[in-house]
């Protein structure tokens, strides 16, 4: 039995409300000018006081030591084990432009690529053409249909783009037509079993024409595709946790996320002032709320410690608005940690404050890092962060007589 | 997907270096006078400044309350499952005499023992001869043919040996000769699936042929079998995390132990300097260095406190040899705990030091049992060790998208 079958075993529908507060690229490391983190470097009473009233710890997204993409770090705060449904390339990229998948849709990621006159890769690339001309070339190659298989073909950025191949008798077995370096020949795409066989034709047959429309087309003059995939069906939020449950994110890429694991998004801003405004707005018709903030992962990414420091400040100014609602279950903490000196995602444990009127508070009485290490939660998975809302909330009932 | 199959994904070869430092039964018990352990009597202010920069932790070798060997100690501590990849005693001792065991070969542990004229064992272990006397007599067993099976014979120490099975058509899957206990007659050896019956037949006749050949040799005139093994096929540490790993070790067992899992043994010394000198002289060709030191966990067995904690002494004082080459991870732990106070391994967790330019320092400022417990790394199965060093030394990828 997995963690998954059990919560819906005992799960309850119930009036109380959870609120899961996710700051992307929340943890970080301290600069070593003052040997705080970014989140230490922030004036944050408010998430102090809360630290006070509450219990806190470090939660490890997909395993200690490993440094989890956007996807992993959310399905496991969501309770999903990220191992068990990983999901591929081609669909996390559709989720990211907010594509509409289809249960037997097949994603795969694109790119436009420079090809020599022998069809030697030269740039995997094409000199990252804009995103205009992206769009341009897309245009040219949307719609193709081949052995009944309609393609559709969408920009995603630069670069790099979406195919979706849509009909009957598809399997995303295949292997990649990218190969991942310059100085040799895209490959074919091989089907990786007999049911494959179908979606490799139609993949190289749209392949080839995409070679001849994009032939006048240099430096974007090939594509090249990997990660073929199917929208994997996952037991949703609602049937697991007999949740009413709600997202509100500004970037596609986390509706994307959220839609696939049966949330509904609701239309909002990319502010933390106008998320947070649509919570409220919201607060009666749903019971649980995933808000989603961006802002202190691209400040990580960018390296800009200050700027990753004073948005931590913009939310905690702002949270009255979501502790005036009195929820039942507040969960503070991120995706992953996105550390301004590494710039990029780490694999650092994510510091988690929990408040609720049930929670047996611990000694730390601010929310940092290093104050975390000695909280009541010690250092979890991220997946356990579900069942212990969920049981806050009176969600629960009880396993085994 | 197990833990190396997701390592080995996202693992690639760099030029950083990690040390992995290993003090065999680190861990200890306060001695009832002080109130402190070994490493807390011991003065260690290298390894406390370390501490200071780097973070702490205590792990479990291979589940809480569980006492490891000192196999599965190493090998969780190499990033192996201990439960996964079981290794059997006549392995575990053809290892321990740098035996060198083929792939097909069924080793087993042999003790010389003693029979009365009715065929009882009354002395499990033949009065301890001396091992001259077991090499003696190991050299009459030695180079034996059974139905074209070459038996090979070698003494351990003092009663010890090993028996290797060379030949076509062996199994492993047999029951021990050994009953464990005096007064009974040793057992037959029998098959444990069909495949086995070959084997049981040989060990059988080579145990009645063993008994003629040491009938004067009283106390030792009868041989006991136990753990019939064959050498794992362990993924390598080169394959499953792209170093290239060398091991420092003056004992025989733990030099075989870094062979199995793909370790470049080097030759060395067995005091503390002679192995960090071989660590400083090959230091440009490898990037993975396991060093191992024995006489903690010796003192530990000889219930010598005093002698534990002055080699845990000696060992800071050597320490700067290893730091000033600027690793960009070093890793201070335990296989296990060995407290003098239990002459003998124990289950008790064993304080970890992590030390990286990317590391998250916490609040712990001395490297101790009690100190560790509020660290960083919080508690955790030393299986997640590896994945640790390698993200700190960035020799991991991103998992997912």
């Amino acid at each position: 039995m997995d963690n998954l079958d059990l919560i819906k075993e005992i799960s309850v529908a119930s009036p109380t409300k959870i609120i899961l507060l996710v700051i992307d690229g929340l943890g970080g490391l301290p600069h070593p000018k003052t040997g705080r983190t970014e989140l230490e470097t922030a004036k944050t009473p408010n998430l102090d006081r809360l630290a006070g009233k509450g219990i806190c710890g470090l939660i490890d997204p997909v395993a200690p030591g490993i440094t989890p993409g956007s996807t992993p770090g959310h399905l496991a705060l969501f309770g999903y084990d990220p191992f068990k449904f990983n999901i591929g390339r081609g669909v996390v990229e559709a989720m990211g432009i907010n594509f509409d998948l289809k249960p037997a849709d097949i994603a795969a990621r694109g790119n436009f690529c420079t090809v020599d006159e022998t069809g030697i890769v030269t740039d995997r690339r094409a000199g990252r053409i804009s995103t205009e001309k992206c769009a341009e070339l897309c245009r040219l190659l949307d719609g193709l249909a081949i052995g009944g298989v309609k393609i559709l073909v969408s920009p995603v950025r630069e670069h790099r783009f979406i195919a979706v191949f849509r009909g009957e008798g598809l399997a995303s077995e295949v292997s990649d037509s990218d190969p991942q370096q310059v100085g040799v020949a895209p490959e074919a795409v091989k089907a990786q079993n007999a049911k494959a066989d179908k979606m490799a034709d139609i993949a190289n047959e749209f392949i080839a024409q995409a070679k001849k429309t994009l032939a006048k087309h240099r430096p974007a003059n090939m594509v090249l595709l990997r990660g073929f995939s199917r929208r994997p069906s996952l037991p949703t939020m609602p049937e697991v946790y007999k949740l009413k449950p709600a997202a509100i994110a500004g970037y596609p890429m986390y509706r994307g996320l959220a839609r696939l694991v049966g949330m509904q998004v609701l239309e909002t801003g990319t502010t933390i002032k106008e998320e947070f405004a649509t919570l409220k707005q919201n607060y009666n018709n749903y019971d649980f709320f995933f808000v989603h903030i961006k802002e202190t992962d691209s400040a990580g990414e960018d390296g800009d410690f200050e700027r990753k420091a004073r948005v931590i400040e913009e939310i905690d100014k702002a949270l009255p608005t979501l502790l005036d609602l009195e929820p039942d279950v507040i969960v503070v903490t991120g995706d992953h940690s996105t550390p301004a000196l590494l710039k990029g995602h780490s694999w650092h444990p994510v510091p988690i404050l929990l408040y609720s009127r049930w929670c047996r508070p611990d000694r730390v009485g601010e929310f940092s890092e290093s104050a975390c290490i000695s909280g009541g939660l010690g250092r979890l998975p991220a997946t356990e962060i579900m069942p212990l809302a969920m049981a806050h909330a009176l969600k629960l009932t009880k396993f085994g007589a």
